[in-house]
């Protein structure tokens, strides 16, 4: 961490802030430059609160040298975390395709889809109970039931099922759910993520809509530091000025996050774009840019969808999507399932 | 609201269109184009789904030309919403003044600070009790105790506190709170909005960091639509790519805010750009603009704070603050209080 | 394009406004809707000002149903645009790696990379001769020295060549450059494209630092209206709040690109990021989007650079991009060359 | 400057790094920290190519502490700049009005608007007769008959003109314009901005869409270098995610700049958003904030307008608009003209 101080410190104002930093068990090493004074400290800086130092009358800034966040570094981490689920690996040289609808609607909706997604390759399900909408006269899921409904479709094709938290009111209807997905307007609810992290389900965490890739380190760290480790970080588009596209897919971040980060990398090509013609060429760019899995939306007739349907692929679609996709996998040397 | 159809969209299936739409009670009009067709709908569309519209193989895309907001829209209710706030208004010709520390730290230190800006002039007191920090090792809060703390500094300034909720099981704990503060990272927790929707507390309804007026509003709209007609909007600034200031204030939204909208509109100076410097002349800025409160950070000793103490105005630079924004006020024929 | 009226307008102000209109060429027909009325407005739009009509008193606003673009538009032009580079082809099955130094420095630096990018199967070589700098203290290139230089290059190595321009007064010296560049700061320097316009020269147009796919589409619409038709569109990242990579490269614009337009599509991973390690995953992800060609910096020596040398590969690290690339060209149809 | 080494460096390589840094005029002091070693450099370090450093291999990364502007720096010229446009001062307590509409059309429009604009305040006129359009088929402007006509409405109000230059190849015809614009698109048009700076005339430099601060103060800087200080930075609206407002004024760039810069600072509150009905908040806006002129839309008759007819006023809005503009003006101790 390195301290600039302003241009008229005087010796006395400086030895003041050594001394504060050196009882925070840090040592400060000065440098006195010709236009600038700055401090560079060495130690555990990790325990200093960087806003209680740039609130110090001589300090003009401070800039850190090191991540904060230490139990999602790669650094202190080498190897890849690899999570099991229901004996699929999310990690490694394995590769799952998540896939279902938005939300679950009815018993017959969720069991074809999930039929229909399963004989054309995808190895998990997903879909929403607790549905975020920006309109309140939306529809809002089924809630309860609409768990009840996944365990069956689970039960039905044996895929393990993926499902949004919202509240942690409802926590306790998460029992049997395989992965409990934390959505990109929850990325920093982080008294939902204090309680996810001491659970010991895998957690797939949305980035938020505007979060940088720090931020949701942080929040995975979170859940980290509570003691659950099965964290998978999913990319799903981040907000821009560009209008053509629901949102912009960031997949920089997907190789990027396997340097900074052991933890699994999961992208949603439907919610990125918005754009169901652009589904299938984003996923083959996730697999060959290092992503552990995909979760993809279908629904058994998206004309009927009471949400997103405009951005959900037909089960024929998914189908040509999965096509692709398995040559593709096998290609840079992984295994789909 | 408005369909386009595909281009080569035949006669049947417009018409099967034109059923579907009519069955959820609106009339819809044809008009043949050059390139593209499309209908026109009357009738209430607020009840129509538009993502279940998009999702219409015919259909290329769907424009709304209304509101999706009713309840905070100031066409159906032209009159300005005045909220009552221990007899103080917001809203109308009165101009409150919010501040008060980041977090709530220690007796000593809401009560000290809690008397600095009442004798600079401010009207309420704001302070943490849940703190939502980007690391999880950083300082949290005091919680209860914090609101106890800030109880005691009402009893002894008169000041109305403004305190953030962050998950719905506290909320008993604030039951003597004047207003509850949703923050920009809660402004899409929409369980945590129903909830606070069926209380009749003011609500000070935080922008989201990349949320857009609509949202926003579609947000007051979900605590509105449970009965609670006391919120109010309060702009923070919004996450772009400057990085100078920590976020970029918007203040067209204050005038656009009344204009489309009848609730009171508060900003925040502080959060806006995390530079002290800047609060005065932004905090004059929002008062031109018809703001009808600032919230603003002033810690009793900000080199001591446990957070964000590099924002925060000293009491002597509050008090300077008051000396400009006074005059301003009643310039533009309001009063402060 | 649909116009939709003020809720209070009168009949006489409507009949003048379809007047207005008709003159124009269209035909104008009006739906009565509970809230508000619109008018549809059919035949060709494209001669209507937009900002004309929004300026009508009883207009509220103007939506357009149909693209702006004509000449670079796929709907006109189903076709794909293959544009010859000295016999190499952009678009088509053709895929070609355009790689060379940031800026051309010396005879022995340019040969060098020339040799170097040439062995490990680069197809074109590109260089600056004249370079926008943030800073007018940093390096500004060689000028016509530098293009002196990439000619020999060109001799030596039989690579053709892409450098870019920055100013209409320097065009006579590009009379032997094989690809003029337009970089991204000068994407809307509509005096610019107006001459490209009317030479004949194939023309690489980035994508402005925060310019939409409708205004890039809008720029080459420029170049193409003067009757050059063998524009190349060249993604290479956007600005966003994202802070760990220099850019956010916008991966969906390529595949999105393909369907909106018949021009060839070129990514440049080293700008989109600039962070070297990233370089390979990008360029397997625009392979598989879709891409006709890649733009990579590398230099002989990056640690000696005068411009942009940490975002520079090595020879030897390009190669080993090579070695990556070449198997993925091929395994989904295409030949690099 | 402070340079961050990689973990893993060896003695040779750092004394390597010093030795390097040392030959460019700075000391290199190094400081051995826990994870990451640094080394801080004293010394004139604008002389340091930043790109090189971090290209060197034992180099992870390069933070500045020294702001990258000099000539435009408050720093090291402390007194505002004032600039006389014809006895007219903009900087200090003068506090000027530019009005006048998007594109000069004809004689008549041009001469209405001018006095109508002069007959409610304004104190210069702008008119635009190059006009940047992001389509090829919009009006482009009356080119040389608009300086033309200029000129004509300066003859008859005595108002000094402000027009944009698109091209370094019309230089000549701005010799009597009296205040030359540079757009938003040119603002890193560097061979232009070089050009400017030989001249002598005041330069209205606006932000481009997408600039940071840092970013415009180094084209400013560009101009500066070149010997021109006439330099007058116009804030006009960001682009961000937002989009009910066509841009996002940046309202704390007007304050930031003044402490970080010298120049005289103007805001254009027209194109901030394209929505009149914010032009009046968003003007006492800026001139609370420290701003030093406006530059407003106007037209005689905005419905005829051949550009930006919809964000343009009325001389009778804009008559409203000076009415509340000149006592707040004058209630900060400044005046008008």
């Amino acid at each position: 961490m390195i301290v600039i101080l302003k241009q008229n410190s005087n010796k006395e104002q400086v030895e003041n802030l050594i001394n504060l930093l050196e009882q925070q068990g840090v040592t400060a090493t000065g440098i006195n430059g010709t236009h600038k004074n700055i401090l560079g400290l060495v130690g555990d800086t990790s325990s200093i609160d960087i806003e209680n130092i740039m609130a110090q009358d001589v300090v003009e800034t401070v800039q850190r040298v090191q991540e904060p966040y230490k139990k999602c570094n790669r650094k202190f981490h080498p190897d890849d975390t690899i999570i099991d689920v229901c004996g699929k690996k999310v990690g490694g040289k394995q590769f799952q395709v998540i896939a279902g609808p938005c939300s679950v609607e009815n018993e017959d909706q969720i069991i074809e889809t999930a039929e229909a997604v399963k004989a054309a390759g995808a190895t998990m399900l997903r879909g929403g109970a607790f549905k975020p909408r920006t309109s309140p006269y939306a529809f809002q899921g089924l809630h309860a039931e609409g768990i009840e409904l996944l365990l069956k479709a689970k039960a039905a094709t044996g895929l393990p099922i993926v499902t949004e938290i919202m509240s942690l009111e409802h926590l306790d209807l998460f029992a049997d759910v395989d992965i409990i997905q934390v959505g990109a307007r929850n990325m920093q609810n982080f008294e939902l993520l204090k309680h996810l992290g001491k659970c010991d389900k895998p957690i797939l965490l949305k980035r938020g809509l505007a979060n940088t890739i720090e931020e949701w380190l942080m929040s995975a760290e979170y859940i980290m530091a509570g003691g659950n480790n099965n964290v998978m970080l999913c990319e799903r588009g981040i907000r821009t000025f560009e209008t053509k596209t629901r949102n912009t897919l960031d997949i920089s971040a997907v190789p990027l996050l396997k340097q900074l980060s052991h933890l699994p990398v999961v992208v949603d090509p439907s919610h990125a774009t918005g754009l169901t013609s652009l589904v299938e060429p984003l996923s083959l760019a996730s697999v060959v840019c290092g992503a552990d899995a995909l979760i993809i939306e279908v629904h058994n007739c998206p004309s009927k969808a009471l949400s997103d349907g405009a951005q959900s692929l037909t089960p024929k679609q998914f189908s040509d999507v999965m096509a692709k996709l398995k040559p593709q996998v096998e290609f840079i040397g992984k295994t789909i399932g």
